[in-house]
């Protein structure tokens, strides 16, 4: 780990020295990144929970978006998913394949956002590695550690379970039409609130609060309905109270003036929001209410789990345009 | 994880079923695959010992090398940092970024051999990533598990310790010659020979038998000289006693034969060895050997470390030239 091949005038110390180096918090497994590998502790009884994802340059960000944002989201597309299993983050590595467009100035926000987001979420940055590439790539594994009864499957659901989803939807969708000026022309202030929402997504870490009452979870990184999809794997089918469908106050108000340029249906096959969706037995509701308060978590109940596999709405109409971001045309 | 935005006739089930289910080898963690987040036991009063390593295109690798090669490298380059470290590799994850050069046969070459390895190892794959990018790029984190008291450290040696290589060096330094056709004209056998040992790095797992009488150690990824130098860090140096360089009796005679082309200068900056360098006191030499022969590990004593930093060779002369590969020019 922390191996360097970079050409260029930032040398390996630098990077390492001037901004790694703070974000160990001087654990003593990381070995204040002298070493090629690191270690940590997983606590007695607990398992290791490990995820991992890559974003790409041109692909999940553009090279002259904020580094900031690149920061955020990384960790938060791994973070999110490390809460659906019910795990609690720990420590994670990083790394960076860097070109020429990364110089000084990039590598300061990127990692003092990696520090403020590290401190936030209650992580350090155990080790990683620096790479030289045609284009920037950055990769980052999570681990978190959970119990093994209280970690929760994502093909795991029940006929007649609730579905919940946390957060809202849809902001983030709006955020990336405004960026890519598609048609959608707001005033300034609420340009700005999407575009934020859009490069700085929150991970939603209810899942380690309300493991006892989950039977199955999954982040929302490929959009609503494709990853409710996953969670009723072929095996069952879900009924969706559409007007149930939570959106922000300022989203159903720009959704109201610009009717024919945002549609529900594509706010359910966005990605990026990084709410939850799990479900639960319906006896679990008040309990589930309630620590949504404790935990500032707004919580919707949009349907439940059926034994039809399909995704329906409130009148039995099959909701199609299925295509989550992953699949293939 | 198991995550994909790859636009091509390889759809994500494709690519997860025929090849990717094989490598869990059924362990329960995985959950096959269908979760965006895994799970392993670390023992009791075990630590968990991380280390990750990218390897690009047309950096660590050419995007027409064999698969199969470009599957060894990113398990190699892992697995001697975990064995550097005293441990025992347990399971990994693989993020692999490809592109419209990676087709079915190759995927089919790649995991073939990763499947070979992970027999060869004892180890599985946990989870990891799919995505699309213009150029090829793959991380991986090993995980090993280690006691506390038994993990290794890279900078921990003392003055009078033995310095030991394992294995032979340069090999791969003359496959890599042979393959840039740099003027080394050998027979085909020859040729083959080398070009092997440079495509197909073999990690030296010593770390974790020797444990008890190792006091520092490193893999050899950057070049013997750069990496002891790691191990120094500035406070202590090393005599080498040159004639002692463990090099294969094929190297030797080639050597021979084309004095002018190679020298032991470059053999000694070039990594790509995965063998290990080691600190040990004199006490333990009897003990070494028996384990070196207990487990067919080739070992040699090149030297020992002295007060005075530098690297010199038997007649107090500085061993100048130390460029090790991820250093900058």
């Amino acid at each position: 780990m922390t191996k360097i091949s970079y050409k260029s005038k930032l040398s390996e110390k630098i990077i390492i020295n001037k901004f790694f180096k703070k974000l160990n918090f001087n654990k003593v497994g990381t070995f204040n990144f002298e070493n090629d590998a690191a270690y940590f502790n997983t606590s007695r009884n607990y398992k290791t929970i490990v995820t991992t994802d890559t974003i790409v340059e041109n692909i999940d960000f553009f090279s002259n978006d904020p580094p900031e944002s690149i920061a955020q989201k990384i960790l938060c597309v791994n973070l999110s998913d490390i809460s659906a299993m019910g795990a609690i983050p720990k420590t994670y590595t990083l790394n960076l394949s860097i070109n020429s467009k990364v110089n000084y100035d990039w590598l300061k926000k990127f990692t003092s956002k990696l520090n403020k987001l590290q401190k936030k979420y209650n992580i350090y940055l155990l080790g990683g590695d620096i790479s030289y590439a045609n284009e920037i790539s950055i990769t980052a594994n999570i681990f978190g550690e959970a119990m093994l009864k209280n970690i929760i499957e994502q093909k795991n659901c029940n006929a007649d379970d609730d579905i919940w989803i946390t957060g809202t939807l849809g902001n983030s969708y709006l955020g990336c039409r405004i960026l890519n000026n598609s048609n959608v022309k707001l005033d300034k202030e609420h340009s700005l609130y999407f575009k934020k929402k859009y490069l700085y997504p929150q991970p939603c870490l209810f899942g380690s609060k309300a493991y006892k009452y989950i039977n199955s979870a999954i982040d929302i990184s490929d959009g609503f309905l494709g990853d409710l999809s996953k969670i009723l794997n072929g095996k069952f089918g879900a009924k969706i109270n559409i007007k149930f469908i939570p959106l922000s106050t300022m989203l159903k108000k720009i959704m109201i003036k610009h009717k024919s340029l945002i549609k529900l249906e594509d706010i359910l096959n966005w990605g990026d929001d990084y709410e939850l969706i799990f479900t639960s037995f319906k006896k679990n509701r008040k309990k589930l209410l309630d620590l949504s308060k404790k935990n500032g978590v707004r919580l919707t109940r949009v349907g439940s789990i059926i034994n039809k596999p399909g995704i329906f709405d409130d009148s039995q109409k099959s909701i199609k345009n299925i295509h989550s971001f992953d699949h293939f045309s």
